[in-house]
């Protein structure tokens, strides 16, 4: 038995509780952290409709002193956010599994963050691992898996085409969904809209897995502007977001995210495509997209069996052995 | 520098010396093996066209006392036939990396085989690594690695869909290009039409990685009997060789390859094909197909650099980090 706590019961922790749930012969769940005092009080079977006596809790000390092997963080998407869920969980002797987009590969927004979070987990004897559908997985380790069997790679270029009109309105604010064009423009240049997290992260484990010291990276985020009406009159449904990673000036790894409602509207098709230039060159395409949510939980689940063999500090998706379900 | 021997200079051994010859910053080449007395006299420069002045030789020990870190084996496809290869080069601790497509799960055709030179390699410190494009990546590694972004799988299908064009007698014969169907049969009848060699080690890896019980594989060899003129007036052109894998009578693995010559003279595409059927289903196309060869001979040389790290004994791409291009 592997014992488990997780924190944060939103969309993702909860969708994670239910993989849990769903392997009570194989993982303890210990105790379930949220910070939202709506939550505090009702068990995980109440939030999810299911058998479980375990409750949501505020109370950090009483869930950690349990001493889970693992805990696994759905909160937030950047470093510094994460720092206080991220730091008891280390000095509890846990192994931390973390949705949090930058911590995929943290030199990228934040390497003196990094540096510090990987001593402490060296001291601690734990390893703490970024993962989720991207990054974590279409937009690095499955192109990174695909040139295993290439004898030389060129340019990496992978494009993610996903449908938005499952999430909520936070995610649809981020990516711009029913403002104007103007609106748009003005929501990137306040940060109100910023498109994709985690091309950086992307590009730096690509980059480190191929050898390649990628010196610039260039960001574009663009209005999608649909011709035909989807769900609402919106004059704009959503954020094109590309992102090119160059060395000494030629371009080695393009990204390519467009984040929209409907896209089967205007006959866009959803899928995740990569392609590797290089010899040889391949191309694949999964078709529709692998849904996002389902993806990002199943990858933090998927990994806790894993982790345990890890080496100590902070890992990524690159330093894991090859990933797979767990039954 | 990591220091590498190659065993077999055939068309694989000699790709993959096309790709050590281009990484001399990263592996010293310390010797070449190869049985065949013709071969022998030549250096690798001479037998590539480029410049390597490493002899062919067949004296095993000469190169075996040169401390190689990994001894590369591309000779043959079944235990037996390597068993004489894989020893010295563990005795002489050397980490093997070998293409026998038995070797990638060699406890499916031979666990006493496996048993012995598992506790070989453990006795030595070393690690014996099976891997090519089939078994080693198409169909297994790949599949389980799309696994890894799910909450259940049910059942896992793989084609790969591939023209053998490029191959020589051996290979055609070996899959009945050119035969009746009446010769075909016989072929498989007695043995010398053999289809793809590695399902049952493909099997064998999905359902360790994902926890599965098989207790049952059936297979079927069909003759391609073209209705179209292709290369030769030929009545047949190749072989379908199909393996499912159950477990308790329900199927859970569906493995298809027709090996064949010019499907898209009768539009058929190659392709490699995966699909999961679980939560989610995901749907996988690569066309065309990542070819045979490259992908084989790439994929040895891109675990060289991982091999050190490996734990000592029998080890499958299941238990290796995620497989990436070495730069």
């Amino acid at each position: 038995m592997i014992k488990v706590a997780v924190w944060g019961a939103g969309m993702m922790g909860q969708g994670l509780l239910g993989y849990i749930l769903d392997r009570t012969d194989k993982i303890e769940l210990v105790g379930v952290i949220d910070r939202h005092p709506e939550k505090h009080g009702r068990t995980v079977g109440e939030v999810l409709g299911r058998e479980c006596d375990i409750p949501v809790t505020a109370d950090i000390d009483a869930v950690l002193s349990k001493k889970p092997d693992v805990v696994c963080i759905l909160t937030a998407s950047n470093l510094r956010e994460i720092s206080d869920q991220v730091e008891p969980a280390v000095r509890a002797g846990a192994n931390v599994i973390c949705i949090a987009e930058t911590l995929s590969y943290p030199w990228a927004s934040d390497s003196e963050w990094a540096t510090k979070f990987d001593a402490l987990a060296k001291e601690f004897g734990v390893s703490i691992l970024g993962t989720g559908i991207n990054p974590g997985f279409v937009l690095d380790a499955l192109p990174i898996a695909l040139t295993s069997v290439c004898l030389r790679v060129d340019r990496i270029e992978a494009s993610r085409v996903n449908d938005l009109s499952p999430f909520g309105p936070t995610v649809m604010e981020s990516q711009g969904v029913g403002t104007t064009v103007e609106q748009f423009e003005a929501g990137v240049a306040d940060g109100s809209i910023v498109g994709h997290i985690g091309f950086h992260e992307s590009i730096g484990l690509i980059a480190s897995a191929m050898g390649w010291d990628i010196d610039e990276i260039k960001e574009t985020r663009a209005p999608i502007v649909t011709s035909v009406p989807r769900e609402t009159p919106c004059v704009k449904v959503g954020c094109r977001h590309v992102a090119w990673g160059y060395s000494k000036g030629e371009l080695k790894i393009e990204l390519i995210h467009p984040q929209q409602i409907r896209p089967e509207a205007e006959g866009q098709d959803t899928g995740d495509f990569i392609k590797i230039f290089g010899d040889p060159n391949i191309s694949m395409s999964n078709q529709p997209e692998i849904p996002g949510g389902k993806g990002t939980y199943a990858s933090v689940g998927n990994y806790i069996p894993l982790i345990g063999d890890a080496k100590p500090g902070i890992v990524t998706v690159v330093d894991m052995p090859l990933p797979r379900y767990w039954a």
